[in-house]
């Protein structure tokens, strides 16, 4: 990697080490991560930080960790889990488009990578987007961790697969640097089409003793005599002289003409949804992402052939240049909001929250990146119906609750889904919007703030004996259950808790506090990582807990949704045998 | 698609409608499983059931569901989720030849599906395995849920990446039957790689108002005069007279000539590890499968290119035949396990922990299967030091929890790793093993016995003021931090929660209540959804919360271990100022 690296950094890219978020500047995505050491090496050599540090490597005190994160400037996604770099390249090289600079994007993978699935679905989106301004390099070493790779240094296996995909594809000798210049050459004149780059190199080229050799994976030099031996061998290659001083000042890109100054968001109209309209929230969330864009450049839409259930389609008829179609492909498409969110912009990926799953592990990279971008599931729960247990979307609350750093929200009616979808384009970090599939009753009015880390207190009065904690269309059942509870004399609170995470711990400590202290929730979400615990988490320092928890906990199936909601436990008629239950017992302690 | 399927059922595959599971029937995996309605059509006509079952579609009381699942006992794994039925055909593909049967597995895919890509692991790992005991087809329709596919009727698109990925593709008019049975002749007298075929289809061909059109994406004629007209255009083509008359029997295969009598596992040796030994739990799970494995011959080891990380390549070097590389292709993995499984093998599939995460839409479809894999994942939490947190499982506990039919194991020492991998071989359905880097010493007898849904009272006296919850390296920090309180005076009882589902509510509750109803859990994985969250929701019905929850709860970073394990609160230092901060509040509260 060092010659395809120095190539890049000292010959190719257009970049200003001091101001690495120059956004004229090349970008260059190490996807594989594991390499950061030569990732390090190369910005000390061009100037962004001093050569010393490199020594603290992995060190707790330093930034340069084990694998990238952003957490050093220089570095826009967080990699180390393979088959995301190129992804998130994919989103650098959309970005470029939509604020019409000319940098190019540069992406370097390993050949054991190229097994994950992730990078074909790259490869599809990019030749299908025609991305000229993206280019990978294959770094073909033939070894993998454990040993030798698929396809070894049969270049001709890359190259197909490349050319099958719809890249144009160079087979090169990577440690020939006159053959990696031409080929990034080749690749900038390239139009319509992204150029793969397929370096053969020898893992170790240069230290006669490990070269080619498995069993180095991730491997120091002994200090003594076989880290001297190496560096005696290396420094042999040494060049000095004419031409080994690299100007790189000269190639800082200029400013752009307009200096792209902070994108101004106009100022956002308040919804406009009538009181007891039957809206399902996922339509809400399409009407809002179209509106929020009108209003604000930055926010772009990503979907993956469902943009007629996720009516993420409301977006693209207002904004076609700036909505995405990844078809079939969860992984890049979130992959792609990564980058494009490192670059500014503000992502709004969307497809069934089941197949949210899919992306879990781009999920928890983004996670670690601290990216902003800003997920929408839909299809919640087993509200769905008919269409059974593989569409429902059952632990997508717990995958992200999970995460330290993700706002989770979920909108029960189309006010707070426009409201929320605002609060998470302007939240910094990552968040997820959960939308359910059927109509709900607006119950908000259109001037009702939805802060993240909040709640709302919908039902209450001074005899409330317990206090329900609702979400999307199960708030709904809590309120039929108020009103069959009231009409027999007993009187409930109801908690909508649109914000899961952050959750609003003293409002629920203090509902809870107000009603005996029996707190009851009800999800459309499977028990585990769900509402019922997030509540009992919360509220367990004021030593608390949740007295019944209704969720789904077994396997549903299909059936009607109102039936499901009955057989799998999370019905009105649930949450009013719940309530009876726990104020029953908790008399029966009192007493 | 009714071409195809007719093509499949009444003229190729060998298969006992009565007895679909026979285990010399060929298999047939629909991947693109929103067609449902078609496979239980097909599955009627030979004979499964009777015709009058297909009219309960979608109902509650019907197992013929929306999407395909095995509650069907001609369903070997659920599909709906896309790209996922290609990888469980790889596994069944694999266990033909695991047994030494000569059935032969077919899978139908959609040509939107082919977006995913898990299809492109599927396609490099068929290749490279030379499974010509599979065969793809692909319904090139042109048209996916919201508009047109990407490359439509395009078939050189789909020609030329199966072909790159190392498969005999043949191209055909998916409408022409001669053409369909002469394709499938020819992937069966194909050897040594498996074979696509790509049937260019029109949607709704035989219904003229329809064919080819958009917006009809499961939609269903509406009865009267669209269904009316729909039956008689598709009436027309009924084939009646010389040749309609299929004989299925003739085609049932015969029972292999050994009888596949059920295999007789040899009684497993107790480990044998020495009190104090140190050793990784992730090496002992090496030891453990290669044990197993030799003793049972169901027993089936894949790994994703890190063998030599979760040390299945012990298992590699005892039993070679029964090892799948998969190389770095973790949802291929995951899915041929699922294969394997849904046909009698009891597959370990593993990698590290943070890269499950990899295939959680398929560990999510394998809990709608509730099939039989057992997966392993190593390098849990901080511990791994400074590799960093792109490395670090942090939430796969709570991606495992969410399932409500996942056994998740947690192992702290060699002993109790080499029960519970056993112990998950022998339980039904889904389980996962959760083994970490560092070495830790045996602290169990070889005699121990770890049942799942048990726990473990390590360190207990009647005076505990507290009980600390621990597993894996959690459970050394609490050790130590039971011992460093002692010697200031103030015993706690430590529990190892070696199975955190199902969990041991009983055993939870009454430490909790021996121990003033002071719980203290300490895990190394996020707060969301994990050890903390789960022994609460345990312990809440007797009326018990976890006092403190120490949990990993900001994005983590390189450095050494023990120093990690210090700074984000994990430590024996933070465990013993949690004791005396809960004791002292508890005290309080009590005075």
């Amino acid at each position: 990697m060092a010659d395809l690296t120095a190539a890049l950094f000292f010959a190719e890219m257009r970049f200003d080490p001091k101001n690495p978020q120059n956004p004229e500047s090349d970008r260059f995505v190490l996807s594989k991560g594991h390499a950061a050491p030569i990732l390090y090496a190369a910005w000390a050599e061009a100037g962004a930080f001093d050569r010393s540090e490199l020594l603290k490597l992995r060190q707790i005190g330093s930034d340069l960790e084990g694998h990238p994160t952003p957490r050093l400037p220089f570095v826009d996604v967080a990699t180390g889990s393979l088959g995301q770099g190129i992804c998130a390249a994919i989103g650098s090289a959309l970005n470029a488009r939509r604020i019409g600079s000319d940098y190019r994007t540069y992406v370097l993978l390993g050949d054991g990578e190229s097994a994950e699935g992730s990078v074909w679905e790259a490869a599809d989106v990019a030749a299908m987007d025609k991305l000229d301004n993206l280019c990978g390099i294959t770094d073909v070493n033939a070894l993998g961790q454990s040993r030798p790779t698929m396809w070894q240094h049969d270049m001709d296996q890359f190259a197909r697969r490349w050319r099958a995909f719809g890249w144009h594809a160079i087979v090169i000798d990577g440690h020939d640097m006159a053959a990696i210049l031409g080929a990034l050459d080749e690749a900038r004149a390239t139009r319509g089409q992204p150029t793969m780059i397929l370096a053969r190199t020898i893992k170790g080229k240069g230290v006669s003793f490990v070269e080619g050799k498995e069993g180095w994976h991730g491997k120091a030099f002994k200090k003594g005599e076989e880290l001297d031996r190496a560096l005696a061998e290396l420094e042999r290659h040494f060049v000095t002289g004419p031409g080994a001083d690299i100007d790189l000042a000269q190639r800082i890109p200029k400013p752009s003409a307009s200096g792209r100054p902070a994108p101004q968001p106009k100022p956002l109209a308040p919804p406009s949804y009538t009181l007891g309209q039957e809206v399902a929230t996922r339509e809400a969330y399409g009407a809002a992402i179209a509106k929020l864009g009108e209003a604000d450049p930055r926010v772009v839409a990503l979907d993956a052939d469902v943009k007629n259930s996720t009516f993420s389609e409301k977006f693209e008829k207002v904004l076609p240049d700036r909505f995405f179609q990844n078809f079939i492909a969860e992984q890049v498409m979130v992959g792609a909001a990564m980058g494009l969110a490192a670059r500014g912009a503000i992502p709004f990926p969307s497809t069934f929250a089941c197949f949210l799953t899919r992306a879990a592990d781009f999920i928890r990279m983004a996670a670690i990146s601290n990216v902003n971008v800003k997920l929408a599931g839909s299809h919640a729960g087993i509200s769905i119906g008919e269409d059974g247990p593989s569409q429902m979307a059952l632990e997508d609350l717990a995958m992200f609750r999970a995460q330290p750093n993700y706002a989770v929200l979920y909108p029960s009616d189309a006010v707070s889904a426009e409201r929320l979808v605002a609060a998470a384009a302007y939240h910094p970090g990552p968040a997820y919007i959960r939308t359910s599939r059927p109509k709900t009753p607006v119950i908000y009015s259109n001037d009702e703030s939805f802060p993240i880390g909040g709640l709302k207190v919908v039902r209450s009065s001074n005899d409330d004996v317990a206090t329900i904690v609702g979400c999307g269309v199960t708030l709904f059942e809590a309120l039929k259950a108020h009103d069959q509870l009231k009409a027999k004399g007993t009187t409930v609170r109801v908690v909508d808790l649109y914000s899961v995470a952050p959750i609003d711990a003293d409002a629920l400590i203090a509902a809870g506090r107000a009603t005996h202290g029996c707190l009851i929730t009800v999800e459309d979400h499977y028990a585990g990582g769900g509402i019922g615990e997030a509540v009992a988490a919360a509220v367990a320092p004021a030593g608390l807990t949740v007295a019944r928890r209704l969720a789904v906990r077994e396997i549903p199936r299909s059936g009607k949704p109102e039936e499901l909601l009955d057989r799998f436990g999370i019905s009105a008629s649930h949450i009013v045998e719940a309530v009876l239950a726990a104020v029953g017992s908790a008399q029966e302690v009192r007493r």
